[in-house]
């Protein structure tokens, strides 16, 4: 049995918490957060702490808190025998000068607090400053998931960016698209099977490969009733935008 | 049984070549197209045809062809008597002065060739001159979909731009995602889960509440250091336009 403190109340913490209650290895001992209101019900409320000065001792603490105040929390709890590991997607290993055992537990998925997930595979990247922390860390990462990467920080930071494009901002594309149906009087369910199969095809095709639309096809005429059409600035300048990144794409190959 | 000849061999003819051949209550007559390598093997080699002067008279005609074809194909087939129905999703109903039965038969999802589609998902937006056609125009869908819709030649062009957005730029986000992990020496499978999820997620939740990441919280620090780390002036700019866009969405709600 590994046991495990989370630092944290936020959307990683809460998913990862439940599926470290769901994993028969791992035994969650306390979840320590500022604000009480916003622990998860599915952890008993004996192991909810606001005390970060006075936690017990575990195998691991995980923490997983927004960036801006990861080194605070690692002042407050640093100490020379604790394994503490952070789950930021950009922060380095060595973010603190703190004398503790350092370690990155970086869940590789995007998380909202009422949208239930399969952790199964949820790609989990790790990494230590020695072998058997790394170790470790790795036994915990395989009691949730079936996916555990060994991924440096430069190679993490570079996984985060990419994660932007392909979550972050497709989401935001998606919001565009609702937008340009909700002019138009047409409900975005509509949309709905083509976003999924644009996502499924690239299970089994590259992206590049993939790729169709005027863009692709130098469509120019449709290319410019499309931008003549769109009425919000910001609309055209990402049209523009994207639809020659897709041309200049075709053009390096 | 409704006879139908389809026009053209991309894409879109492919698919809805097979659909129509896995219909038991629609019969393939004749598949037009100018080059006869282009026919689907699946297609009764008797049935292609390079003659567009010279077709069977069939109950529909389904022109799916590129758009700045469509008129010229359009002046070879069209005759009073014909119901003849383009694919396009930019096209107008009255794209031709010709003389025939107009429609429109409007597949919005996206087709590869080689990769097989559930075509009972597809949804279909229909549109005709007159209300006799349009039924007719749509018993053929309902063989094909669950999903038929009756859209106007303005609604279908924005939900072609719409398309664009969520299909087309998508793709290419994960295509930039895949070309950062290629740079960083990173298997792009590892963003595949989360491209999943993030598709999936909007099945149950509107995307401006799925909406996360840097932008979305307003994370300056992440945003800078993201900007900085990618040195690829395009993804510069996608990033910061797409991340300023994000930003604005927030307000105007």
């Amino acid at each position: 049995m590994i046991s495990i403190t989370i630092i944290g109340s936020g959307n990683v913490a809460h998913h990862l918490a439940k599926a470290i209650c769901n994993a028969p290895h791992l035994d969650l001992v306390q979840m320590a957060m500022r604000n009480i209101d916003n622990a998860p019900n599915f952890v008993d409320r004996s192991k909810i702490t606001t005390d970060f000065s006075n936690l017990k001792e575990v195998d691991v603490f995980l923490v997983a808190v927004s960036d801006d105040v990861i080194e605070k929390v690692l002042l407050q709890i640093a100490q020379p025998q604790r394994l503490i590991a952070h789950t930021s997607g950009t922060s380095d290993l060595n973010i603190s000068t703190e004398n503790y055992r350092k370690g990155v537990f970086y869940l590789l998925q995007t998380f909202s607090k009422l949208k239930e997930i399969d952790f199964k595979t949820v790609p989990i990247c790790l990494e230590a400053t020695n072998e058997l922390d790394y170790k470790l860390l790795e036994k915990v990462a395989v009691n949730l998931t079936h996916s555990v990467f060994s991924i440096s920080s430069q190679q993490r930071k570079s996984l985060h960016v990419a994660a932007v494009f392909v979550c972050n901002f497709v989401n935001h594309l998606y919001a565009q698209g609702e937008v340009i149906c909700l002019e138009n009087n047409i409900d975005f369910d509509i949309l709905k099977p083509l976003i999924q199969e644009t996502a499924t095809k690239i299970k089994s095709v590259t992206p590049t490969a993939a790729q169709t639309g005027p863009a692709k096809r130098h469509d120019t005429i449709t290319i410019n009733n499309h931008i003549q059409f769109l009425s919000d600035e910001n609309q055209k300048e990402i049209y523009k935008l994207l639809t020659q990144s897709i041309i200049n794409h075709d053009k390096k190959l």
